[in-house]
């Protein structure tokens, strides 16, 4: 322990501050033309989504007793050193690949729609890694992160903000997979006990995700803005409700669990990210939150009597649930939808496939392969 | 206790899911054309009033010990109901009476807005009801609330932004009608005690909402935004001096009590609410911020004492003087300045009043049907 | 303490109402013309800097035990007091000099950011001084520091966004000129003392105060808007890395302390908040940001131990190197951005220097004698 402990007083310091002389000389030499177009982003939309990213994801991890306070603070530390290493990143691939840049606003705003899926990653890890392992992590995932979204966009024709919206499921999955290869901590350890206070904070942190999760959906459409937002609260609210009257009917006094509203509340969400911009009626984004909400619940109550002991699979804050099963739900709808609309069109109903299982076959391998490394 | 349990956990998932599916087939019935029309609310502002209704009025209510964490939860669950059963009815008047359609976000908007006089009811009756209860209530106000501003919208020409302003009142009034057929609980049970941690709280919530009351008052507005902002600004800012004020005056130590400051710093954007458009200088928004504040205080000290025992009213929040009366004075308010504005004109005169005395009555008497058939 | 106490709660409430009394009868004389021009804040801005002040700095200084809950709800008495004189003011140099009105909100939101200055100062003598001190504190700041923005508009040609801007400078060193007119309290008494939960409360402020920085350093920028919420996210993620990072590195066992992240994270939006719309670069942003970082962290590290000994100055919530170093810096960095961008004009740099050695000057000195005065 003690051994451990200098190491990590002699590592981190150092490893951040040599990333943080990185990202400044590269931003020295990929940024040292000014850019003057507007942006098309608006400033309200990007205050949310960086609002959402700090206080909803800062909070909604502070449910271990024992991460409550730090977990707040670096989750601050993950979300700015992942923002400029999304941001350089995202610029080299568009330097490289010589297409024009886009303004200011609109790369911060989608680095830090990126920098979700290493939040999400790092609450399946929680607990298990030291900082170091999750900076490390965090440069890694972000790199795959923009690496699987390049596959999808020049490979697979899949639009940028569609694209985006597999944030969830890669981080998930990739949190998962890095979470397999550490030990499981012993089930009665202190560090995954809850307080009632940490989970006020972390039921704050879920209202803030709540909240500002139509904002993170439509920031990044370009012009079918409201119905993004439409469809979203609606899945949402229907997402609540189900979360509810789930989780009352699966406890046996009839008491609402909060863990069981953290995790379902958000389910509608995730799921309806991928498909937005198409649901034209509110009905089908309904039934959307409804599903989602229902596999999340479900899915929480049988993962952790099932599948978790076989696949050995120690999942900190439920991120499988929460954020993986509603997001394949979510690309299974957008399939489902395509095709619905235009049967006929059999090859764009084939691309859509072809993206939908490109994406998971980059996001599974990629994971499995850095896991190990980070492992 | 048992069986009053076990009914509860009987009835709460059940009728909550009923109410789901009701809610989406009458969303595939009512919804089934696809509307393209530009949104006249901005983004940024629905936001605003959907933070405040989730955030603010989550954490006011939860001021009593026992009620703070799962309100917080619960708040939810009925504002999400509140808004789906309110664009469903809203969409019903709109269907029924063949008006033009109004777009999506300007729909959610006006809801969360409806929703208020739920939320603030549920303040009055908070520690007398159990869920099923509150759920009823939550449908059958929104319903009420909906004919009572269609009957003020047809048949006295009352503007539908103005109308909505009367969702204080309403709210304030209906939870009190309500409260009044629940018997009165033990004074010094500990349902109603309050700890500093759940103070403190409620304090973050009271804050939540004087942010983002300007956000609500203007929102609906249509072509005075600013001057709505500017003027409840104004009377927000010299009822929270007139709060601290009179706080220090009224205690015997000269210290601040929070449970004052609580309710008087919002007075005065309940107040100003119903004319904020029409006032021009920022002086009268101030003195009617002043009066709202000093009946609020005054109210507060004087119904706890001598009305309430008379009537037999029993108000855990104080929503009576916290939004009562301050909307009464704001409706007073609303006729001086149209009287002191065009006092020849004396048909817009007799509408006014006409409006006025027709909203009251339409809002007590539907309260009290309504009470009793919940009690 | 008896008398002390009587004093307090015979002169509070009256003090307040006075100057209510006054600013409504100014407000009566200044304001009685209508305006109808459009305004160039956006809405969502000006709700950002609200929310900043409010929650922001409100919780920030929630980090004594004895004062935690009490200043929140002093730091609202005291912005909404200070915005009244502050529009009033701001006002009444308008109407002396004969220059056509700003819209209301845009007044709002300049009355908003320069009372940053009083709540600044207010962190300085927390703890040392009662509520009438505060208050005259206040009123007397918000006048001293109009005059200062005034002088450096008439006599020294600085736009007056660029002006704005000295509100940290202006701040910091005002509130320690005030507190070293204080006799130091006894080191170890009870009223400097923190507790987890009201190290929590200061880190959410932090993080209200980080997330809307941006907001709060572009408001007032009229056509550069995006360029300097670009550079701002930058600099204060540089600063919030290099805050962990030297953090971990003075500490004995490499953990991170709250109190240093604190204090370091916000340097980098102090710093760059003077030349934002200057940087045309993000990587000089950058290194505003980790410069200002450390030598806040290095400040606070030299001053606890040297300096604030042999100067007598009590400072309790390390105003002086939260803000009073990196606005120095940011002072200097626009200076050499000018040298660098037009070393030929000699006018406009000589009234650069010039400007900055004024603004310094009628800080210093207006803060001395009125921490006299109020002493």
């Amino acid at each position: 322990m003690s051994s451990n402990y200098r190491n990590f007083r002699n590592n981190v310091p150092w490893l951040i501050l040599f990333l943080e002389a990185v990202f400044i000389v590269l931003f020295y030499f990929l940024f040292s033309h000014g850019d003057e177009s507007r942006s098309t982003v608006s400033y309200a939309a990007f205050q949310d989504v960086n609002h959402m990213v700090i206080f909803g994801f800062g909070f909604f991890l502070t449910f271990l007793k024992r991460y409550g306070f730090s977990s707040t603070g670096f989750n601050l530390l993950i979300v700015v050193l992942g923002v400029q290493c999304s941001v350089l990143i995202e610029n080299l691939f568009y330097f490289l690949l010589e297409i024009p840049h886009e303004d200011g606003l609109k790369r911060i705003t989608k680095a830090a729609v990126s920098i979700t899926a290493v939040v999400i990653s790092t609450g399946a890890v929680l607990g298990k890694t030291n900082p170091v392992q999750l900076i490390l992590m965090t440069v890694v995932e972000i790199i795959v992160f923009h690496m699987s979204r390049w596959i999808n966009r020049m490979y697979l024709q899949v639009p940028d903000d569609v694209g985006m919206m597999h944030v969830h499921l890669f981080g998930a999955y990739f949190g998962l997979a890095v979470s397999s290869c550490f030990p499981e901590p012993s089930p009665r350890s202190e560090k995954n006990a809850s307080t009632p206070k940490s989970a006020l904070l972390s039921m704050l942190g879920t209202l803030f995700l709540w909240v500002f999760w139509p904002s993170f959906n439509s920031v990044l459409s370009e012009d079918k803005k409201w119905e993004v937002t439409y469809n979203t609260y609606f899945a949402l609210a229907v997402s609540a409700v189900t979360a509810f009257t789930f989780s009352a009917m699966t406890t046996k006094d009839g008491k609402f669990r909060m863990a069981h509203i953290h995790s379902a509340v958000l389910a509608g969400g995730v799921a309806v990210g991928y498909a937005a911009d198409r649901i034209r009626y509110p009905w089908i984004a309904m039934i959307l939150g409804l599903l989602a909400s229902v596999i999340t619940v479900l899915g929480s109550y049988c993962l952790q009597r099932c599948l978790n002991p076989a696949l050995e699979i120690h999942d900190s804050s439920g991120v499988h649930f929460t954020f993986g099963f509603p997001a394949v739900l979510g690309a299974l709808a957008q399939v489902v939808l395509l095709v619905a609309e235009n049967g006929t069109f059999l090859t764009s109903l084939g691309y859509s496939v072809m993206f939908h299982i490109g994406a998971f076959c980059v996001t599974i391998s990629m994971a499995l392969i850095t896991g190990l490394i980070t492992g």
